[in-house]
């Protein structure tokens, strides 16, 4: 087991990355909870919800919801549904909520949990490799039908337990989308370890590298988000990949292609930017013949319509006025920040769906 | 104009205390804002509304929401709206939502602040004397069927400006409730102010007056918070008089009884406590003459019943456990945190509705 520290704005937290944690889960809680309510979701729930459940102590009450699994559950409905739930169970300031799943799941709980009784102690226990990004960095939400994570909060869990061995029942999909994350980490900080993952296959990653992934990745998050924790400045770096990415998703839509796919053809772009724009030279080939390599939904960029695409670009809550910001990187670990307008930004797109956009298909 | 710097662990926030403030807004703000959203209800907007749109500057485009007046509009389905309403408006992260009103408007509209693309700016507007407290601290909150603020979150403004002209159109009824936090404030801090409290006739309180008592009680408040903004400690003894007060609100009906006037006669009920528990000699006698010389209505007391109001505070989210926790005074400006079994609970309410609820009618 691997165990990282977290100090946000509100309090320190473990980050313990391992395999089979979820059976330890007892042992490795720093508290002692009465009453515990887990929240996961109808695919997670019946590989790992009862191992978990008895998991936890004898002295504890233990409680659970399944919500159904997909973005649809972060909605206000589903959140005001748990909160009444919570008040049937009479949870009180010294109970725990459980994020049991993937990002969705996390967010959802975790906004429930910032808001219960004004924010009650909350366990992440990540089940994708999305959210070794999504559990770390406090932040929390669920999405509105104007658009995704606008109505949310800024709430650390008191601990995550992240038991790597639940990722062997994932999708081969989720699978791409969560080392979408983890290239976009890769490249924020460390050359190496960003050759490193072109040379894998993703389907044949084992537990032991996993960790690896997992832990380095959580730690670029960590640095980045202790560092700025309220996205003023630092934190905008973390956006790569990611503008375009919010569009792809709302385009193509949610189910089509997963974040972490929209986030890894979301880089590929910001690397062809950072080539024109301010000539970096950046490893798009190899990187591409990854994507490829990887199964990454690359058909789609053929069709992408560069004008509407920039539209949606600009209602995005992360731009400011009429120029669309953009994370760039001078070189691997090198990022920055650049204004574009609209007319270049569609110059460099179109460019883009017609050069690359055919090698593609 | 008086100001008070706050320091919560969120922000450093000024509260400025003044007469006809409403008109100086654009002068007072530290910031510019393009776009602001200002929440109110109906009974202040037919009196204020306006002169406050005005107040700000031409370049600021300002928009405004009127919710109904009354504990009902802190509700999941107004705060929800009121996120619609956001979005739609397009506010963006550098808007600011404005709480124009009393703890309810400020309560609710705080916490949309709160949770609107994970937090926004947010200015207070007090329109009533409770407000004075309600303003300051950080908590917003909504309500549920099962009970007051059981949804919310930690959520400091960025600036407070309090208008005391605006207390001109307030009912004596509404002047009494705020009042009742004033006495608090009073009763945990300083004698000589409970004593020129004492000597006053709530009616009769001019703007100079209302001022200091306004002043003084947000110093008090922003001590303790400042102290204990989490309310782990210290803050508990902000709770004087509510433990009563809660349940006096939820038996005879929210509206039958404001938060204030509750709270007054829950100070009462823990001055007795102080005197049989830990021997206290406090101001009893005088204290209910001036309750009593402002027509609060003392003439509830002889209608509680002690064991349905004691089940009320077992399910109270300040309770621990099966004790009740009180906060006592050994003296004025001394408060104390004790635990209270039901039974000895039930034995001090009964004495206490016999000897003096017939003496209040
Ligand atoms: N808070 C943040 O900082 C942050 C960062 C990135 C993404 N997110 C959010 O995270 C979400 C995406 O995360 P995600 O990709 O983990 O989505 P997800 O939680 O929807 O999981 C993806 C799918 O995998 C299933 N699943 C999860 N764990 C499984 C397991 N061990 N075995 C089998 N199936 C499993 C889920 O039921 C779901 O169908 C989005 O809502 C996004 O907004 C948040
Ligand atoms: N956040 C906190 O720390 C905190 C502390 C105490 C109370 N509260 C909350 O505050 C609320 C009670 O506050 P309140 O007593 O100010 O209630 P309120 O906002 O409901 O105001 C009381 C009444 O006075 C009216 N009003 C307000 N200003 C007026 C004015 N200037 N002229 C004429 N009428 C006016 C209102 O429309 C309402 O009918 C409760 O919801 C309570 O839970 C919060
Ligand atoms: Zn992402
Ligand atoms: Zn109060």
């Amino acid at each position: 087991m691997t165990t990282l520290t977290i100090q946000s704005f509100q309090n320190k937290y473990d980050v313990n990355i391992g395999t089979g944690l979820r059976h330890e889960i007892s042992d490795l809680l720093k508290s002692n909870y009465a009453k515990v309510f887990i929240i996961t979701d109808s695919n997670v729930a019946p590989f790992y919800l009862k191992e978990v459940i008895s998991a936890f102590g004898e002295d504890t009450a233990v409680s659970s919801e399944i919500v159904p699994a997909g973005e649809g559950s972060k909605s206000m409905a589903c959140y005001s549904s748990l909160l009444d739930r919570c008040l049937e169970l009479q949870l009180d300031r010294h109970s725990l909520i459980v994020a049991l799943g993937g990002g969705m799941v996390g967010d959802l709980a975790g906004f429930v949990a910032s808001t219960y009784l004004r924010g009650v102690d909350f366990l992440q226990m990540p089940t994708t490799i999305l959210a070794h990004d999504s559990s770390v960095g406090g932040k929390v939400a669920i999405n509105h039908h104007k658009g995704k994570n606008l109505i949310g909060s800024f709430y650390s869990p008191v601990q995550v337990i992240y038991d790597t061995e639940v990722i062997g029942t994932l999708s081969n999909q989720e699978i791409r989308s969560g080392f979408g994350e983890v290239v976009k980490h890769a490249l924020l900080s460390d050359h190496k370890w960003f050759q490193r993952l072109m040379d894998t296959t993703l389907t044949e990653v084992n537990q032991e590298e996993l960790v690896k992934h997992l832990t380095s990745g959580i730690k670029v998050k960590a640095e980045v988000v202790e560092a700025d924790e309220r996205e003023t400045g630092l934190r905008k770096h973390l956006n790569l990949g990611h503008t375009l990415a919010h569009a792809l998703e709302a385009e193509f839509g949610y189910g089509e292609i997963t974040h972490g796919e929209a986030v890894a053809i979301g880089i590929l772009f910001a690397m062809k930017i950072s080539e024109q724009t301010i000539g970096a030279d950046l490893p798009f080939q190899s990187y591409t013949r990854w994507l490829r390599h990887n199964n990454y939904p690359l058909h789609l960029v053929s069709q992408i319509d560069p004008e509407r695409t920039v539209e949606r670009m600009k209602w995005d809550k992360k731009t400011v006025g009429n120029a669309i910001h953009f994370v760039l990187l001078t070189q691997i670990g090198a990022p920055t920040v650049t204004a574009l307008t609209d007319k270049k930004l569609i110059q460099i797109m179109t460019d883009f769906v017609k050069d690359e956009g055919g090698t593609f298909d």
